[in-house]
């Protein structure tokens, strides 16, 4: 790694402040800049081309359950904004207002998007009308806004880019069957895509979204320690429709309202990425959302032979379907592999002339610097075999540490410790009661991440209160 | 087609009113909806089906030279918009404003973009340095909002979904190239994606593009004889780079000011689509965008092995990489085929007890109406030619009509008459003045719509003033 230490250099360690490390590696892999207007950020190619890969595959999963892509209007009309009380209560504070088109004032002000339910549900009004049309499984990528006071590039930025699902179904089953179902799809997304393990469970009705019956969430642990809400899904009952006047007419004849479900993942997931696996000498990309998947470094270039065999290589690896690209520019050899290992690209084939004479080649993992003496005729088994390490090693790593940081504990006491000395996941009993939940959090310093699928009993009172428990909830400091 | 006459007179016809044809087209596809807020439109996900296959294969196009896709801020602050005098000036009638986030008045009010030359200088100004970063060539997909006052769904409409390409070159000549490169690529992806042909040239000075040094057009003519203008492409010189700051170290070791393009095309694109193939049965889809390509319809399907042979069909249709579906709805036959004349899929394949007995089947083109009995063993084949077949006619047709609409006059009361008569592209020559494409407009009642780059002398002198002509002018009436 010797020939690394110039640019490894240049990124704070994360051991030392993680917040700065995970800023460096932000602007040194060139992934955003930050923009002209406060708070805002740009997604530069390479930080673009990761979120296209996530677009691809999680769109993919959508459609193969039948959900459809449309696009809502940008702007909402307030007074549309108002007809469901506790949504524009909950988003209020943060809406970016737009008051005049051109020259004029507007007559209404229109609200720039923050989440787009009631749009779906004024559409929904128009366009349905019988049982025979349902479901509706709808889903719209784009950017919302919000207007939130510290931003952090993905991770909380006045814009960003996502996926909203939103669909309404004839019966509650139904609905809440879609809840879990898109819920489980991000479980499954984060696992095979992000090589990201997460907990599973219910938001408490503090935590939850704004107007949502119930809300489920898939919370993850990053390096140190805090939690990322990485995915949620709602369910809504009735509500909105009977807000929105969506009504259908039923197998019976009678007039209904339909049962809605939405669910949304966003740019957050790349900072995710960020924060599970990367290290001090920067990203470290799971295979599926790597935009260069395997880099092919000529060493020695300029000897004869030697370009050609890398481009052969790049060929090969292409021809097997996965994202390549030779570097053969001027740059240094050194500087060159910081720069891979910088952006996280998961596989790096070297070639020089004694490679070439003894049919083989080199090929380093970024996850654990592993070297590998490949014989030519084996660089796709190879290969293959050494990108499903990859992910495999990256998944057991994170799972082993959110495992090893979820602890049990029996009083306030034993949080607060825990979270000062090690954040993590602190799992508790609870009474049920939000001024427990208010109090865990003035006294720990954590919020609620959301009563688990899995429920285990650790206790037969709540820390806070005594009182006999009701559910086990998990605690954490969250981003 | 007698089953479909109920379907059929739901439209209007285009030869009674045109403009309602087209908005029935719109509805009854259902490719979009009304939104509450005035001038804006909902994609429903018919209409976005189509443009996500525009969109895939432009996106692949931009790629393969080169381009990579990024994401840029929404909002623009209204001081950078102002950097560049013609630009704002151009835009500012039809800007939305923010002026408020939450519950606090903006210092400085907020432009949703109408389009993000501003904000590609701003990021450009922070990263590049040096001329080895050179190109930049960049795009990105997203939706702009516009204040136009008259709106029709994807014509003109407040906001609109495009691709808007960015690039900064070292040299004037390199971004010339970009900006012609770009053009073509419009113009292939008209004829290969969308069965369009186009008419290419420049814009005069008077209808370029606010702030570019040129401006290149593809135009195409609509079944009613109108202009649609249905992508640009624009040479910006080292304006904006001067006004905004962007400077490079030249291989010279000079600072020095990279040379600029943008280009876009819209989802008007689908209005283009609509209003050259479309008939009085609904849209005719070309087959590369078409969300389904071909339909299987089982006759009398509770009639044994009629929904199985069905499915088989749509299996091996599917493995031929096509989009296909089965309808086994309960609804009837015509009804069935009516809604997909409407929908505007391309092939139509019927099967009933009768077809199985023989091992065949029958295929019905959208586009001419032509039936075919196709054996079972040559589907695969006869399903490829067709398809190409109707491509092929789709386009010729097209170009058949935009050859015979296209005349050349040599008075104004020439253009006049012929433009009351049949619209149309009209070709005068010109002398180069702007008093004489204005005087043009109120004589005639046309615009220009671009400086053709096949050039014709029809003349020596300007219709309009009689002086010596420069140049030969198409002209029209624009959509």
């Amino acid at each position: 790694m010797g020939k690394n230490n110039k640019q490894v250099k240049a990124i704070t360690s994360m051991e030392e402040n993680f917040t700065q490390w995970y800023t460096d590696i932000c602007l040194k892999a060139e992934m955003v800049d930050y923009a002209s207007v406060k708070g805002f950020m740009i997604m530069r190619p390479y930080g673009y081309a990761i979120w296209e890969n996530m677009v691809s595959i999680m769109d993919g999963m959508f459609k193969k359950t039948g959900h459809e892509n449309v696009a809502m209007p940008l702007l909402i009309p307030e007074s549309l904004l108002k007809k469901e009380g506790e949504l524009v209560n909950g988003f209020a504070p943060e809406v970016a207002w737009v008051t005049a088109g051109g020259a004029d004032p507007l007559e209404e002000r229109l609200a720039v998007r923050p989440t787009s339910e009631t749009m779906f549900c004024d559409h929904w009004a128009h366009v349905l009308h019988s049982w025979r049309q349902l479901p509706m499984l709808y889903n719209q990528w784009c950017s919302v806004v919000r207007w939130e006071k510290t931003t952090r590039p993905f991770l909380r930025s006045r814009e960003f880019w996502w996926q909203e699902g939103h669909t309404i179904h004839e019966t509650a089953a139904e609905a809440m069957a879609e809840t879990e179902q898109q819920l489980y799809c991000y479980v499954d997304f984060c696992r095979d895509a992000l090589a990201i393990p997460v907990l599973t469970g219910r938001k408490t009705d503090k935590e939850k979204f704004a107007g949502a019956e119930a809300t489920y969430t898939i919370e993850a642990m990053m390096k140190d320690g805090k939690a990322l809400q990485s995915g949620t899904s709602h369910y809504f009952g009735d509500k909105f429709s009977r807000a929105y006047e969506v009504t259908f007419t039923g197998r019976d004849n009678k007039l209904e309202y339909p049962h809605q479900t939405s669910w949304g993942s966003t740019t957050r997931l790349i900072g995710a990425v960020i924060m599970t696996h990367g290290d001090n000498n920067g990203l470290i990309l799971p295979p599926p959302i790597a935009p260069v998947q395997v880099v092919v470094i000529p060493v020695a270039q300029h000897k004869e032979g030697v370009l050609d065999a890398a481009h052969v290589l790049e060929g090969r690896l292409k021809a097997m379907g996965l994202r390549a690209k030779t570097d053969d520019s001027e740059q240094s050899n050194g500087w060159k592999y910081a720069e891979y290992e910088m952006k996280g690209v998961p596989l790096r084939v070297e070639i020089g002339p004694k490679d070439i004479e003894k049919d083989q080649c080199v090929i380093v993992r970024r996850d654990n610097g592993e070297k590998t003496f490949v014989p030519l005729d084996e660089l796709e088994t190879k290969v293959q075999e050494l990108l499903k390490a990859i992910h495999t090693n990256l998944y057991e790593s994170a799972k082993k540490r959110l495992e090893e940081n979820t602890y049990a504990c029996t009083t306030v006491e034993e949080v607060k410790t825990n979270m000062e000395q090690r954040k993590g996941f602190a799992k508790t009993m609870w009474c049920g009661e939000e001024a427990c939940e208010i109090a865990m959090k003035e006294l720990a310093g954590v919020s609620s991440r959301c009563i688990p699928f899995d429920q285990e009993k650790i206790g037969d009172v709540c820390p806070v209160c005594g009182k006999p428990a009701k559910k086990m909830v998990v605690w954490g400091v969250a981003y």
